[in-house]
């Protein structure tokens, strides 16, 4: 319930137009330097801007408003906010009565009993992303000089990216994509064999990023068709390298040294430009759709700074509970 | 650590080759009915002995020491035991000197700094998962009219299950599998946007079962291919029905109404007969390793009625939660 | 680690002289109405002002930037902020030097490695109080039409608190005080009797207000001294009601539906303005330390809103656990 | 519910009358000498026999199923399951229409919707604490030589215990008393500012034991009658030592390295031998009661070695947290 973590713990808020979003992030140790500054790349990956993403613009400036004394992290909760500016509330009245196809509108009325705010997806927007970037670069520094990357490798089915984004715009119609993740320098024994093992902990974290459908480690669903002997990685050393890496460097849920990857599917944008069809609560029928607002029509192009956000999250905590 | 859920909470205990293992449900409501015969059918399910599984043979039944009173849950935690007799310890002595390819041997040995209890893979073992099975009967009646069904889709790369099996004795190599679960009657709302999706849920503890390394919501990976228009699925109804199902049942992290469903990949099982090669502590190089002991030919037979407990776990804490 | 409950949880932070100190509050329903001058009456207890308090006078604004929308909870983490304006940090430079009897400063510089944020006590300030307030608002919001009052009973060990508090003044001298809390209209049920017992929960939250050194349920430290047949409460009719009400309204860990009611030992404030002794890192020797900068005399005058406040959070979240 | 703790963490399971009890201890380091003779003295001293004790005999041996493995722990849970053998049921089977007072049988009735075990008190008998010692032995080995100490200070409101004794008998009346629990050699440092300061963890763990009404640290209620020069505790040297121990080694909930110690205050054992009145719901008035079955007259006596387990579970876990 917006908590994730044992012992290195974010805790996240906010919605897409409301005042503010942000992150406690508990558990980090004392005496870590920290700048702003240190949030610059980051924060400027994740921004929109390039072909294929949302007009929206926003500063995106992070107030570091706890936990921090004198440029050093203090082991008191540390608390990042962010403010949110640009907002258009007006695009997502006409909502409400027509849920948006493979949105969350339906789902989150539901629930919440229709007192959600719907504003730009609410509580639930990929504008959130910000905060878990922002918690990743901290997460990032108490995991060094373990490396975190992640790339989009192929998006609308095409490893061609620039191709890819070139042909949706051509005919508006959003598309998904595949983002890979690699760690190096990562020890053995983060994980545990029940219930946190890491690919556990990972995925926890991977499906709260907004369109990730699935997820697989080292050779992943290509291993179910592999055999015992095509599959196993060799040890070749007393370190525990190994010859092949199909498990993804782990092993019975547990790092095993060598470099952790896995791969993360990211659907198509539901905001399509595309006319769709969906139910319409005013005419109680089926119904055309247009949405409007603004979207990033690859969203997936986004996914790469938040994958390897909620992955530092994730091995920060486990590193922080050995 | 061996434990999950916030409200309806599992916590695991025990080892291949220990006295006991079980698990302790907690969080169970008060008044449900609950009888040893609940067990039978999903314990048998899970039970070795068809073609590709291991000859070990154990009588797995279930005592449940606390929680139950005349027949009825009690509130207080449930607790069920079962015995391990069927052990050959021996088998294993020789392996602390030379990690089985593709098994937790190496990280276990590191993570536990040699105090792990490697008879049979100790409490990491496959074993362990009857306990998951024994939470799983509970959970479903939680989860009652809600169906939660599981079956291998595909072995060894081949859809033909029997095929599959025979293919893989005959060459005497293990091969992996595919597991599809069906989840169906569920209400809307179920999952949180941060952290607790559905997907988050459903994954982490799908990850506890040895073997796996992937999973899949909806059309998963193959939307990562497709545009917005063809995934996202129209809803026709007042009731939130989907035309198409490509998002597997959950929107934002929660679930639609609809059919909720997921693939899982496994792996092949790691103790292949085939001889493989590996590093040996002894000669202080790689040497070719032959595995004894009584092993599944393919993991995933057995899979799917662990599927159907652990989402069936993961189901209950996300109800009872509301 | 900052945080507090299962369900309906709180994640504080901040320090006394940073910029920001709030909490989030998370597992509030949707549909609770809320108004920032809901807030007012509380935070207007707990300010400074009366004889015996601290001079630092703050607006305690509370900005509600997450989880409310057209004046209703939404169900999301309901975030609310502080300013912190009237520091004076100067005041606090010379005490890394002289660690203060009955403070904090020596254990946190301990725990901390020195990189606490010692202005005012930091994230360890009675400040920190403020947000526990607000929280406390919206838990009593939820726990209506249940009523949970405080008030101090007894200061310097005089009942009569006005004459207390002008012999201490005169006397130049802190005092401590006792806080009785009263829970009226808890239905029987709230608590659990492993681990989480009203008094185990109320406890945990209670000594989280500083200076807090003792609690005690109903009769307390006086049932020690009585025989079972004078303690024992009768019931006497079929909902429950109690003859006496020596438990506190609590038997086995659980509300019984009589009124609840504590009290709390309160000890003097630290921060005495008689001179004392205490370790001088600079000299390598016990010195007369003279305290300087703000401080309450009595700070048992601002603790029964805090109570009231943790004993509501608590309540909360055991309610929405049923 | 059940569960306490965050890295070393334990989970209780059974009742009086049931055929297990016992415990789960996770978080545990591997490689800690570990034998079953170590709980012989605990739970030796929590035995009853002794004068004022209930004539219930059982054997409470500790059977580890889990968890160790060559004598040493291994890392993974560690189970200590206990047998219930001396038990009649049948002297409880007429309290279901008399709740007795001071006792939980109207609140576990109301909680539970009388499906709970009613048998002996169930879950919530005194039995289980049972559990708590066998969990305390492991957690004091993870302190040593941290030193805990818990002895009966007074009884019946006389500090001469065989006399309190005596008098109980004589009068046929159960009494209550004062526990007094030291702390020696404990670090400085353990604990949080909020929420988990040493005195909330320790209180929570505290009240979870049966018929524990208060909890006063250091002076505790005499600290609210005393100034702030007479309370105070003067640092002595670079160490922290302090002149007094008026706070009872803890500053600001975190440990300060001097003794800390805390005062329980135990109500007498609600099943006294005098009849009660209490309300019969067959007859639908008050009427007298005679409590019958085998109970403690003064339950006090065997506190100690409880309060001195649960104590050290707290102090484990802010330990491991560390």
């Amino acid at each position: 319930m917006n908590s994730f973590g044992r012992k290195f713990r974010v805790h996240i808020f906010g919605e897409s137009h409301g005042e503010n979003l942000g992150i406690i992030i508990d558990g980090c140790p004392p005496g870590m330097a920290l700048d702003p500054a240190d949030f610059d790349a980051d924060l400027q990956r994740r921004k929109a801007g390039a072909a294929g993403t949302t007009p929206r613009k926003e500063e995106d400036k992070p107030a570091i408003v706890s936990g921090l004394f004198n440029g050093f992290t203090t082991g008191a909760p540390l608390t990042i906010i962010f403010e949110n500016n640009n907002t258009q509330s007006k695009d997502y009245e006409a909502l409400r009565k027509t849920p948006r196809p493979g949105h969350a509108d339906f789902v989150l009325d539901k629930k919440f009993n229709s007192y959600n705010d719907y504003r730009g997806g609410g509580h639930s927007s990929g504008r959130l992303t910000l905060a878990l970037v922002a918690a990743g670069v901290v997460a990032k520094k108490i995991m060094a000089p373990v490396t975190i990357q992640a790339r989009l490798t192929e998006a609308g089915g095409d490893t061609d990216i620039e191709r890819a984004i070139a042909t949706a715009i051509a005919a508006q119609d959003s598309i998904g994509g595949i983002v890979r993740c690699r760690v190096q320098g990562l020890p053995p024994g983060l994980g545990e064999p029940f219930f946190d093992s890491a690919e556990s902990v990972i995925s926890h974290l991977v499906f709260s990023i907004p369109a990730v459908k699935g997820i697989a480690f080292g050779a992943g669903f290509a291993a179910a068709k592999m055999t015992g002997s095509q599959h196993n990685d060799s040890f070749i050393d007393e370190e525990g390298t190994t010859a092949t890496n199909h498990a993804g460097g782990i092993n019975g849920g547990i790092s095993n040294g060598n470099e952790l990857w896995f791969d993360i599917a990211v659907k198509p944008t539901s905001s399509t430009p595309k006319e769709q069809m969906t139910w319409n609560k005013e005419r109680a029928s089926v119904a055309p759709l247009q949405i409007k607002g603004r979207h990033d029509l690859c969203v997936a192009l986004r996914v790469p700074v938040v994958a390897e956000a909620v992955c530092a999250i994730a091995l920060a905590d486990l590193k922080c509970l050995l």
